[in-house]
């Protein structure tokens, strides 16, 4: 395969492929050089696929899935009971070399344990992480893991920084992103044995390690790349959402209260309008799977077409950048020295 | 003592005196039954307390302290370093029964490990933890803890969602208030052993026990006490508050770029402050020590008058429902046994 070639599960997410198809069209206008491998089941999408293939020769296949992963199914169940399923045959599509990245708006869990178990991960890596840009006063923060690891040790925080350190360098252009843990505020008690023994590595590493950093720091703070957990992350990233979404209504109401407030909505709609367009969640969609030989892309499951298309672009880039073999070639290089200087729960413990 | 009594950390905090001052002043003006102990350096504040004591004769008091417990010192040193300490002799008021409470903007850290020291946890309490109200899209959410314990065992929690509860009920007069564990997305990676632990005896207590949030539930869902990990519950808080100064800071850009935004501005004024008064952090100022035998309110150590205020209130209201001797009959009684069935560690591992 020669041009660019991405595999997209057109049955996954809250709206299947009534949103995928769409942004696969926006996003083959975009790029001429791009082939899409689009993954579903036939009998229902069929029609429509040909339609975009007619309108881009050449450039769209349809790689036939009788099954369907729920979005509340068991990622143990999903990887072991559904080996037909659109999720799985588009990672499928990437291990063989058919695509260079799969998208998919699927659930989180079965897709990480499938392209876990099929694309299996890096060397020197234990555990994959999702990694994803989170909007910040200086523009966004690169935050991992946002939820593939509840717990993790410090081997696991340390491996976590160098990759987003890899992502922030080749990704985002990043002469030295500065890494930072996650903690919370008081000296003492600051975090726990892992986050400890992290920072402390991390000190000793060659990456541009600036501290501890709290939950305010993501969205306002002088940092490049937070690290932590996946059940913190995860925690931080929908607390967000929610706050978002709760300060939304709350302009809305407010704005809608009498027919004065109305009136100066009107007045105010053009700037609320690109406010809006600002903080529009779907901008920021598409997670990074890191620490796979392969690139997956994980779409919000509820996103509109436009949100999906952007998930595609981050493919795309990601593509560009062969983000898993620069992750490769940093952790076999002197930074990888870092990831891997584990110490035994012996030495950790003395 | 017949009246209230409640003493006040004059000199913590981002601003010390400068700010606990008016907010003592505001709120002996509200109410004719409560009396202030300021605890601070006289030759400091010793005039301004005159000036206070002048206009509310007889229902301000000064309590000379020469120490100040600083913002960043470790809870350590300060718990035994700093026995003068205007935060550690406001605890000692409590404790001797010259106030019925106490309200600090100091370094959070150092006064849980002097208010556990000096009170005493109740009855069947192994750790105490930090609850606030969280805006919601419902008006508020009871969070805890956001702090004070960054690991968690299924027995702390259960601890802390019986309190949540006891709070919700007696102070905020919650019927049957609903109580939920924080979590993360995916079914089958949900959580780690001790929320999946508290999860299942939380289900066979007598509490309004809902199940699993996540962290968008806490500021939309239908949820009353939510339940977690210190380390999380501040990752939460911590991200809420940068995402509201986030979205301020874009709004205000949007409303100033040109000429025409800013006339727009002019027009949206009153809806925009009435909406900045409904999202102003200071409005949830004071966080409550609950577990220990005595009320400790917390300020936000950069909280200004009107915010330390509010915090004085949220004492006024905790002593009027005396949570402690709530928290601890509840605990004594039937549901305190799902506080109480602990496994011991042996269990648990097998």
């Amino acid at each position: 395969m020669t041009d660019l070639r991405i595999a997209l599960d057109a049955m996954s997410g809250d709206h299947g492929a009534a949103v995928v198809l769409p942004a696969a069209s926006q996003v083959l206008a975009e790029r001429p050089d791009l082939t899409l491998l689009i993954v579903g089941d036939e009998s229902q999408i069929g029609a429509e696929v040909t339609a975009l293939s007619s309108r881009y020769p050449g450039r769209v296949e349809l790689l036939h899935a009788d099954e369907v992963v729920g979005m509340d199914e068991l990622p143990s169940r999903a990887l072991r009971g559904k080996k037909r399923s659109s999720m799985r045959l588009a990672i499928n599509a990437v291990k063989a070399g058919q695509a260079h990245a799969c998208v998919s708006a699927g659930n989180t869990g079965a897709l990480m344990a499938t392209a876990r178990f099929v694309l299996k991960t890096l060397p020197h890596i234990d555990r994959p992480a999702i990694i994803s840009r989170i909007p910040s006063l200086n523009g966004y923060t690169l935050m991992l893991d946002l939820g593939a690891n509840v717990e993790c040790s410090a081997d696991h925080l340390v491996q976590f920084a160098a990759m987003g350190d890899v992502v922030a360098h080749a990704v985002h252009g990043q002469a030295s992103p500065r890494v930072a843990l996650l903690n919370i505020g008081e000296e003492e008690i600051k975090g726990n044995d892992a986050i400890r023994e992290a920072g402390q590595r991390l000190a000793d590493s060659d990456l541009n390690y600036i501290g501890y950093v709290e939950g305010t720091d993501v969205f306002l703070g002088d940092v490049d790349v937070v690290v932590c957990d996946g059940f913190s992350g995860n925690v931080a990233l929908k607390s967000s959402e929610g706050v978002a979404k709760l300060i939304g209504t709350l302009l809305r109401e407010e704005f809608s209260r009498n027919a004065l407030t109305k009136l100066s909505a009107l007045a105010a709609r053009p700037v609320l309008k690109s406010f809006a367009r600002r903080i529009d969640p779907g901008n920021y969609n598409g997670a990074s799977f890191v620490g796979l030989q392969g690139t997956v892309i994980k779409s919000h499951g509820s996103a509109d077409s436009n949100a999906f298309a952007n998930a595609i672009r981050i493919a795309l880039v990601e593509i560009d950048y062969d983000v898993p073999r620069k992750i490769e070639s940093l952790l076999a290089s002197s930074l990888g020295a870092v990831a891997q200087q584990g110490v035994t729960p012996q030495q950790a413990a003395s």
